[in-house]
């Protein structure tokens, strides 16, 4: 695959042309338009081709789209066709909950550790897995070729063990914490900030009028 | 507040705002410059002017900005002086997580009923709140006042069950389920999709060269 220059506003929308097309994949479809796309994706059909002309289209005059070669094609640009090593960092409900989360694993994220800083809960047993103490995330990170940390833990701790995981050997965050991570270039961050998501629904429930 | 036409890309960003005016607030922090603010916040200075400008401005020149009023004003505009009542339907580890997390009641989000549909988890205790069966789900709406419901279930029954809860009254979905909602114009959906997330993650991984 060439590196090339893609927005993030189309990179977002590629999961979710994964999903739809893994649906019809599981149907038994094997060919697409963009308009069926669009159909049932509720997006235009000329954003679903623009979308697609990003990484060279894929699409045939008359036929339309083959699912099952598209799948497969998005899946690689996602990256979805290499494996990822990660560990989850803070073994409360949510991290827990992504730990037993099986479909990352058939993804390709595959967790190999969990870990915390609280004694009580080290040494506990999640899908098979003991909680480990944070004192060893230095060697698990390096041993075991981990590239994806998953931060599940309070803001204030989230920033200094980010820097921690980068130095390790990190290249990539999925971040949970409700902070932002200031991380050197080259290191990847997505954010999940729950709270922030809730506040712009009550923003479009407050401005509704029913 | 009267109703405008705000992007919601503007709104998306809002709670960032919102969090951290409310960081400089909690260290004693009475004004700050749209410079300053653009520093900490590492957007430029002129889109926190014009996306504050949305909602008739706030700062006067040669001031800045008053962090108090604004922190404040900006909870008005996300709706956060108005308590919400939610439920949880599907009392999963993720469904747990979100209950048991104590920020969202802070800020008028209140957790008032957990649901699930499997006879082995209703009657449990999470947090003192007994999870109930989804047969009770709409009376708890109607005689609770409930206007946002939060997803923590399997996509196969997400569709089913929001459709439900909006004939109950419901004004808002936070959907974590893994499917795109198909609610009537006037409900609000706000959607999680974790797994979207991480593709992104991965997507960002594959294309950086280290």
């Amino acid at each position: 695959m060439e590196e090339k220059e893609i927005s993030q506003a189309v990179i977002g929308r590629l999961p979710r042309y994964f999903r739809y097309l893994g649906e019809l994949k599981d149907e038994g479809i094997e060919r697409v338009s963009s308009q069926e796309l669009s159909d049932i994706m509720q997006v235009t059909a000329s954003q679903i081709r623009q979308d697609l002309n990003n990484f060279g289209g894929f699409g045939q005059q008359g036929y339309g789209y083959n699912v099952g070669h598209l799948y497969e094609e998005i899946g690689k640009i996602l990256g979805l066709d290499k494996e990822h090593n990660l560990i989850i960092i803070g073994a409360g409900h949510l991290g827990q909950a992504l730990f037993n989360y099986m479909n990352f694993e058939r993804r390709g994220f595959i967790f190999r550790g969990i870990f915390d800083n609280n004694p009580a809960v080290c040494g506990q047993q999640i899908r098979g897995v003991t909680v480990r103490p944070m004192q060893e995330m230095e060697r698990f990170v390096r041993e075991n070729n981990i590239d994806i940390a998953v931060l599940t833990i309070p803001k204030t701790s989230a920033v200094e063990v980010a820097e921690q995981l980068v130095s390790y050997g990190i290249k990539g965050i999925w971040n949970f914490a409700h902070v932002d991570l200031n991380v050197p270039k080259g290191i990847q961050v997505e954010n999940v900030h729950l709270s922030d998501s809730l506040m712009k629904l009550s923003y479009n429930l407050s401005t509704h009028i029913y």
